[in-house]
């Protein structure tokens, strides 16, 4: 199914979409496969080492629609890519792919942050973010940002039935957006609220090492919902 | 009352503090005294020309515990001070009050924002934030970024009784931000939520241009709450 048949407004089409994970067997890219297995959508874990993909997604264990491959294949079979590997190795995995992902929806998870004794702070990006990075070195791919403040643990956590957060997404691409929102709202607990442009990317990704602090003071496993709306 | 007597744990001692707000007559430093106000704090609303100051204060109609002066006159009797003027202007007004502000707390919740067809987006800062440019400039002043998210429309509705968020409260003085948590506590409806040290604000006053994308689409009047704490 191209992207251009998806209608964000029907579940039944976003059900059908398949995901794929670049950079999958991460925590976070673990994480978000597992959710997204366990909504129901058919998820293909990603990784530059294929076994290490198939173990990762053995390990969830939710065969048949959870399957690993190597990068380059699961974004191939996918209709929905989502780029989890880390920021160290985000330009040059997405350049190495820009043909694969020609069409497709990038979703861009990744949180460019540097970390020492005072804890988590935003790095430098030139772009502005790492999803106008991916942009720039993705021009005829839909970048969408999203899923920047997703705890991991939880995500993985098998005591965790429900999320409590919403998703911000960010794109310039109306469709894709909507697509996006639609298939966050899939994962139990958890609402996709359009928040700006790929402009205003670079906050949102920085915000997570607000996060980073909120967890170490409270303890917790914080997350965000906007008020509202 | 110096500071350095408060108590952030003591309710009362956080309610007999005398607030401060430069630049007060705009719509969020208005908003921020009358709920100040309400919550039963006396507060000092400063401008530049004293006689509109008189007059914001007048229009919220909250005497004798709400006061306008001089900018320079608010912030020698407060004992905390928040600075609410707009960015155009944050680094020459705070300047010509290093003196006065030796000592106290300056709570600074100026967004560097520029709008364009495209809605709003961050402005470079070469100090990181606004916070800590303030920082930068009042080297003896214990300065907290917080209070960049609360929706001045909201702060202002007589028919609001209640808000529905979380301010968010920065900075590297661990006293300073119990303080503040304490304070934004005060308010119907908020929660003071530590988040993170004074390096980590300039996605937090970033962040606004988010949420007024989001109240563009969804028509509201977004505001944060944080999850799991």
């Amino acid at each position: 199914m191209a992207p251009e048949q998806i209608s964000p407004d029907s579940p039944a089409d976003v059900a059908r979409l398949v995901i794929g994970v670049l950079g999958g067997t991460g925590d976070q890219g673990r994480g978000l496969a597992r959710r997204l297995a366990l909504a129901g959508s058919q998820v293909i874990i990603g990784s530059r080492d294929p076994g290490r993909a198939v173990a990762a997604a053995a390990s969830i264990g939710r065969p048949p629609q959870l399957t690993g491959a190597a990068n380059a294949d699961a974004a191939r079979a996918a209709d929905v890519v989502i780029a989890a590997m880390p920021w160290d190795g985000h330009r040059e995995l997405l350049e190495s792919l820009a043909g694969v992902l020609e069409g497709k929806i990038l979703i861009d998870c990744v949180n460019p942050l540097g970390f020492d004794s005072r804890g988590a702070y935003p790095l430098e990006v030139p772009e502005g973010s790492a999803a106008q990075q991916a942009a720039a070195v993705l021009p005829g791919t839909r970048v969408v940002g999203a899923f920047h403040h997703v705890s991991a643990v939880l995500l993985l956590d098998p005591e965790v039935a429900e999320l409590d957060l919403d998703v911000l997404v960010l794109g310039d691409d109306r469709h894709a957006t909507d697509v996006v929102q639609a298939l966050a709202g899939r994962i139990a607990g958890v609402r996709g609220v359009y928040a700006g442009r790929l402009r205003n990317c670079g906050q949102v990704e920085a915000l997570t090492a607000n996060l980073v602090s909120v967890n170490r003071r409270y303890k917790a496993h914080a997350g965000l919902r906007i008020t509202d709306i």
